[in-house]
């Protein structure tokens, strides 16, 4: 069993703040621990508007609080996002996300990341 | 993509509700869904104790509110349960649950449930 508290991991390198200053995300599960999937805790910052698309990952997103939209630029439908939500991106699928208010989500993706990840050019996260 | 609403899966078969009264849980994300892993809500009532042991699954628990605390009944430790705690079953750990307030978690299973499990009397769920 392992143990792990958001506020102590936010003081390690488990938290990165995104270069583009649109979120922040603390990796409290990743690919070291063999869980076979990785869990994080992202914050979208209020006003944050952009592009990603995980070429090389499955990734749920499910909102805690906040309110905002995801637009699925397979189909260029915008669907409202508010806690209670879950979006699943199983098709790699290329999205915008925007926040009308500071966003709390519960992330989870398969492949696990291993804590090095940044956004590419295409927003996405390489494989190691 | 798929977007699922917590608020209309509680009013649907997703929910489950636990037969021992200690628990309800409401299945976002099942085997079906293809992503390796399965995503559940899951409500721990006030006042509840129990034993479970996932000997098939591994399970990571994240709580959003409330608090209490897990024993870990391979070593006989207590770690207390507050927002922000995540605890990571990563050994099969037989473990006891109690809620001093409702605790609202968000629970990830590999592998997936398919969502038709009950907690057999070993406090684990079998395998499909």
């Amino acid at each position: 069993m392992i143990i792990r508290q958001l506020n102590e991991a936010n003081n390690s390198t488990r938290r990165v703040v995104s270069p583009d200053g649109n979120w922040e995300s603390t990796r409290l599960l990743l690919k070291e621990d063999k869980m076979g999937f990785s869990f994080h805790i992202t914050t979208i910052y209020k006003g944050a508007d952009f592009r990603m698309h995980y070429q090389n990952h499955l990734e749920s997103v499910y909102c805690m609080s906040g309110t905002g939209e995801i637009v699925n630029l397979e189909d260029n439908t915008v669907h409202p996002i508010q806690e209670g939500t879950l979006y699943i991106l199983d098709k790699h699928d290329r999205h915008i996300l925007r926040a009308h208010t500071e966003m709390k989500m519960a992330c989870v993706f398969n492949p696990p990341l291993n804590g090095n990840e940044v956004h590419n050019k295409e927003g996405a996260y390489e494989l190691a």
